[in-house]
């Protein structure tokens, strides 16, 4: 049980982790800052915080727990902000999509209280953004992958993977460096082509009528493609390395099977796609709730 | 009201279309057909059909309406197995998401008696197939595509329309051409590119581990990969031309956006990124029912 959480961003990520915190009676008090006035003060009508901070600064203050939840290249300006109020004790997370940049952020402004820092991605989300959009189940059931580095306090550790144990998640731990490997394949490319998809089909002639004949499998498969603009470019371009691998075997991967296509190979067409069509119907998100 | 509807193939699309002209009471009996003995079998036990029969020929004997939900690619084998009992009252439509292809099929296969065939696209479907997922509920609400050509029956067109509308559907019409056009975009692309995805990812030295990480955003994205193979084959054989046109759209959006990245463009990356998200946001499926 914490007694107070210091939430900086009061958007979907951070709304919802304070809703499912209450709800979870973790925390007794959340104090909230964002960087429109507007927002937290929404906020806090809403019932998601329940005192409006005047600055990231302030939020920190007489916290035992503080979850960043600001877009990832916000983090380091964050940190500083609140640097001179971070005691051991205390304990600070974020929900960013990408780990080694927000972990040499935490090293370069924390420096000796980068102990306190536990790197947390939860693969949660909704293509909806914003203190609206708040939801005390975003997290429920989902996985949460922790990526600690050998100066963060284990004790931190540990109580971070209780913590959203405790809000039904799935707790695994890695390196930040698989972490950014692997969500470069199954998230941050997903994100890209569908953002390139719905331009590549909006910037032709027929581009608006097309777009209202398509139906469910366009709907689902462009979902992401609605996802907060300062949030994915972000992670886009902190993730770029591998990201632009990935798209580099993406791409291989369909110029392969458009030379079937283009030569008519249908024998080995319906072998690959037979191949994607197994693996996806044999795959099961990982999490403690039916996908 | 129809009298006797033959089915030929008793699959997740031509299944439903049974069970839901039945729950409207637009037919007395359907007679199906399907090539595998135990899928004909299994829709009979079902009540997706009231009568086996032994070929194709036998499902269209004394049936007033015909309806052919078969891989693109068994169109004209399967107009060839019927034609001799094609008369110019009875109506003859399929369910193919390519028309170009099916009715250059028809026109071979019928010649006088394509007057018969109204060929139709209802935009509707699952990565699910079989009759085990026939479902009297696939089709409400969706949009049906309609492209008849100059030889096609007026009265059969209007006979057409108004059995969708009975079943709950929008009805549109276009020219086959404008249909395969933008199905190559809004559809056979989409599909592409997740069978791509996964093929990408799963040949990866850590593809298992990467799959096992992936969230809501990638189950929703990739649903669509899980779909048939040959249904799929067929469909990106038969619009290749349209689809590589497609293609070579979505490689110029995807490389615009990869260059952002690489360069760090952060401005004009949040740009593209807004304006495929304002796009998404703003879309609203065709249908009779909400999204």
């Amino acid at each position: 049980m914490f007694e107070q959480l210091g939430l900086i961003g009061c958007g979907l990520m951070g709304g919802s982790f304070a809703l499912a915190m209450k709800r979870a009676g973790l925390v007794k008090r959340v104090v909230g800052y964002s960087k429109s006035p507007s927002t937290t003060e929404r906020a806090r009508q809403m019932g998601v915080i329940d005192v409006e901070a005047p600055s990231a600064l302030l939020a920190v203050s007489g916290a035992d727990i503080v979850l960043l939840a600001v877009p990832v290249s916000a983090t380091e300006a964050t940190l500083k902000a609140i640097k001179h109020l971070v005691t051991p004790d205390m304990l600070i997370m974020d929900v960013g999509s990408t780990k080694r940049d927000v972990i040499d952020a935490a090293r370069r402004v924390l420096r000796d209280h980068v102990t306190s820092f536990v790197p947390c991605h939860p693969i949660a989300g909704s293509e909806a953004s914003g203190v609206e959009h708040a939801d005390a189940d975003l997290y429920y059931g989902r996985q949460v992958i922790l990526t600690p580095i050998d100066k963060t306090s284990t004790n931190h550790v540990q109580s971070a993977a209780s913590l959203w144990e405790g809000l039904g998640c799935k707790v695994l731990r890695m390196t930040p460096e698989a972490h950014d490997s692997a969500f470069a394949a199954v998230s941050h490319l997903p994100h890209l082509i569908a953002f390139a998809l719905i331009n590549s089909i909006s910037g032709q002639q027929n581009g608006k009528d097309f777009l209202q004949l398509a139906g469910p499998g366009f709907r689902d498969f462009t979902r992401i493609a609605a996802s907060d603009p300062k949030v994915w470019r972000d992670i886009l371009v902190a993730n770029r390395h591998e990201l632009l691998d990935q798209t580099k075997l993406f791409r291989q991967s369909l110029h392969a099977m458009e030379q079937l296509i283009e030569h008519g190979d249908t024998d080995a067409l319906e072998q690959a796609i037979a191949h994607a069509s197994d693996t996806r119907a044999n795959w099961r998100m990982g999490s403690k709730k039916p996908a």
